[in-house]
């Protein structure tokens, strides 16, 4: 039996809301039983047989006499449903016994717990929702900000599959002409105008690169910059992390009564989530770096996207070793370096900070960096004297930290609604896409054979296919929706 | 302003659904802005405006022109609803980021987030569900296992009420007669009929009675039957809390998904949670108790319904005085002692455990306890061999825990639907109601003023009313619907 037939059969359960006691819990119901499962063990209050679809009924969930719980139920009918099949939900009070009573006569009654993911799986193989609108409902589930926020809502309502599939059908037409060439190359007719083609696969790669390119910004408004905070010891590095997280993670905890142990220290700032990576004071000394954990940290900054580099304003005499020690790490194309100069307080007095912001008075201490940068040839962002200690400049801080990433995306594309790619699977199939029609270019400006370059189309069609579902495997499936909550 | 009319006034919103990350989640409205609040925000994909009650729309809730979410929402019109007010429901995906700005918007568009029990606590108002009703729903909410469940179930459902308010009912008649020959009191006429009234009272009384009885059994069912195990040390108490739980445990944490690591150890058999109370082990000398730790073992022995005495049956000298040191703690009216022979392997051997249950072949043992009972003027409920560390003869322990409490309570009053009282709110009300009428009896029986009467029997209704919520203050209404989950 395919996994298709198993769906033309079986019925399938899930509780749709988190565990716990609150007061609703909804479990839901898909598949060609799903009717008759509900007419065995509901009663409507007031009975109307058979229910509607789309209203909503009062009445009791019963086992046998026994009544479980007073239950609002719906029905939806295939097709107009989420899965593309009949469906039903059941609307109970929160309580755990009750679920697990209400799963337990389902399952009594004919129906199978669900998989994770399995009835966004059924919405896409009943052809009600593309493979990246899939993955953008569990990309909307886990957004954190508006920024991912407003990117899911794109993918999931199929801005994004519009996209691709323009540019696969663009294809498509040049891919049969080729075949049917290679169908009748024995007479060595031409029904490809070349031209054409090598013009067209010019604007579909150009569109490739802009949408792999967008996966940079994407990836970190999806998963947030990463900001690595280095520099020597007893700087400051810690006490600054904590004044850049103190205030906003009150806010944080305030507005989601969730926790946030288990993930990494991170804040908000103008839609953009910033992930701070704090690292291990680096050795200002010429020794060879031997310990593990100062690799760790170099490795750390070589993978954050912005670079706080905390320099004690009271020291300049170490500025050179510090600033030189951190250089070999960055790379000066893919990450921008931001020289905070902390304990500025001393060197100047707290009134230098105007209106609690960092005013750079002290020309001396940026003349001596700027000169030590342009010594090792080291581009930095921005110079911002703070005083970690009393919490003063730390809007400004934040201010350049958004700047810098408006700086380096264009994150107006966000708001103008542009298409931005999120998700690595998504970009490996438009690598490989990008692969296999610059070859086609090259086999086609060239005289290559023409099955050659009907094959590497072929392939580019195939990734393309890939990334809506036109074209799927068993694995790709398995991969993606394995990732869902279960009852989604 | 009071309480109702600001009821009239405002509309309440609050998340239904737990917190966190799943498939679904569920905010709620309830008032007289739900709807034109819905008109703002919702925009149905087919749109027919306005949105028929108790139907289902698809549709995008949206910020401006900002969607946040793909929603189903359905309303309500009042009276027709839970709260007997308009509301609506939205039914978004179970993202925290979503349901956080859906809240934010329902808020701005006019909406205040509900206190706990507020949604409850407006169907109470408006008379559609009684404080009885109310408070069963939160305990249908927390009820854990099937016996708890089903005297929530009825008690929701009115049965309980119904049960009152004839109680209630009877008696307002005859203290409407009563009022009226206060009214003609200088004529000294008789409009109730003493000798009916009397028989009335009896009637009532003998309810009330039973229906406080009903209380032990119905606070068993709810919280549990709190369970002692208590012993000298090293008589394997904790083996044998252990060879108690750890099946079930199992079994329990694989149904539910839930940890229970902050309430008390517990299994529930036949349907009847069992609450085990492991005491510091008791010392076996005639030295007078000082320590605060050994007295309070003594007070979880006299708070259990059940006391499993654990003996080292390789050390029968010792019996006579551990069994003397518990008796001087355990009331044989409320309390039921079961003796547990543990190590029983020693002095026979495994295979006495016939198909793993205890079988007490050495009648010299059970002799010598029973004689060391009866002594000590002390009824035991069972003795019973077991081998804690093999875990042989638990089953038949657990078969004698579930067959003590069906000895003490009538258990069957659960299938047959009887009422039972699970509430002390309710408990104290009645016993309230009882002294009052014991005085009423009283006074018709003498040659009491019927003034003095008259006003016992007020107060009787009072008491009575207030469990139903015929008459209540703020203060009880405050009470009960602050314990609710918000939402509800």
């Amino acid at each position: 039996m395919t996994h298709l037939e198993i769906f033309n059969h079986n019925t399938i359960c899930a509780l749709a809301t988190p565990e716990g006691t609150s007061a609703l819990g909804i479990v839901r119901l898909s598949g060609p039983q799903a009717h008759q499962i509900i007419a065995k063990l509901f009663r409507a209050t007031n009975p109307s047989l058979p229910l509607l679809p789309r209203r909503i009924y009062l009445g009791g969930l019963y086992d046998g006499e026994r009544l479980i719980d007073e239950v609002l139920v719906h029905l939806a009918v295939a097709p107009a449903s989420f899965t593309g099949e009949d469906t039903a939900e059941i609307s109970c009070h929160g309580s755990p016994y009750i679920l697990q009573e209400i799963m337990r006569l389902l399952v009594e009654a004919g129906a199978s717990p669900a998989f994770p993911g399995e009835f966004s799986q059924r919405a896409f193989l009943n052809g009600k929702i593309d493979l990246a609108q899939a993955e953008a409902i569990a990309d909307l589930i886990a957004a954190e900000n508006e920024a991912a926020h407003r990117l899911a809502i794109q993918q999931m309502r199929g801005g994004y599959s519009q996209e691709i599939s323009s540019l696969r059908s663009a294809l498509v037409d040049f891919a049969a002409l080729l075949e049917l060439e290679l169908d009748f190359s024995e007479e060595d007719v031409t029904f490809a105008d070349r031209t054409q083609l090598l013009k067209l696969l010019d604007e579909v790669l150009n569109t490739i690169e802009s949408l792999c390119k967008s996966f940079s910004l994407g990836n970190v408004i999806k998963n947030g910059v990463p900001v690595a905070i280095t520099g020597a010891t007893n700087v400051g590095k810690s006490t600054l992390l904590n004044a850049l997280l103190r205030e906003e993670r009150a806010i944080v905890s305030e507005i989601h009564g969730t926790t946030r142990d288990t993930i990494e220290e991170q804040i908000t700032l103008d839609g953009i989530r910033f992930r701070f990576i704090d690292t291990a004071g680096l050795r200002a000394s010429k020794e060879e770096v031997e310990l593990l954990g100062i690799e760790r940290s170099y490795q750390k900054i070589r993978d954050a996207s912005l670079v706080l580099l905390v320099l004690d304003a009271t020291n300049p005499e170490l500025f050179k070793e510090q600033i030189r020690q951190v250089t070999a790490h960055i790379d000066g194309e893919k990450q921008q370096l931001i020289i905070v100069l902390n304990k500025y307080e001393i060197i100047n007095n707290k009134e230098s900070f105007y209106n609690n912001d960092a005013i750079l008075y002290n020309s001396d201490v940026t003349d001596l960096i700027h000169k030590l940068c342009k010594d090792l040839d080291l581009n930095i962002y921005a110079i911002i004297a703070i005083s970690a200690k009393y919490k003063l400049g730390i809007n400004s801080l934040q201010a350049l930290l958004t700047s810098a990433i408006r700086a380096r995306f264009d994150v107006a594309k966000l708001s103008t609604g542009s298409i931005l790619i999120t998700n690595l699977r998504h970009l490996h199939a438009l690598q490989e896409a990008q692969k296999a029609l610059t070859r086609v270019q090259e086999g086609l400006s060239s005289t290559l054979p023409t099955d050659l370059v009907a094959q590497d189309l072929r392939l580019a069609l195939y990734e393309l296919g890939s990334i809506t579902g036109d074209v799927t495997t068993d694995e790709i499936l398995g991969n993606i929706f394995s990732k869902f909550c279960i009852g989604k």
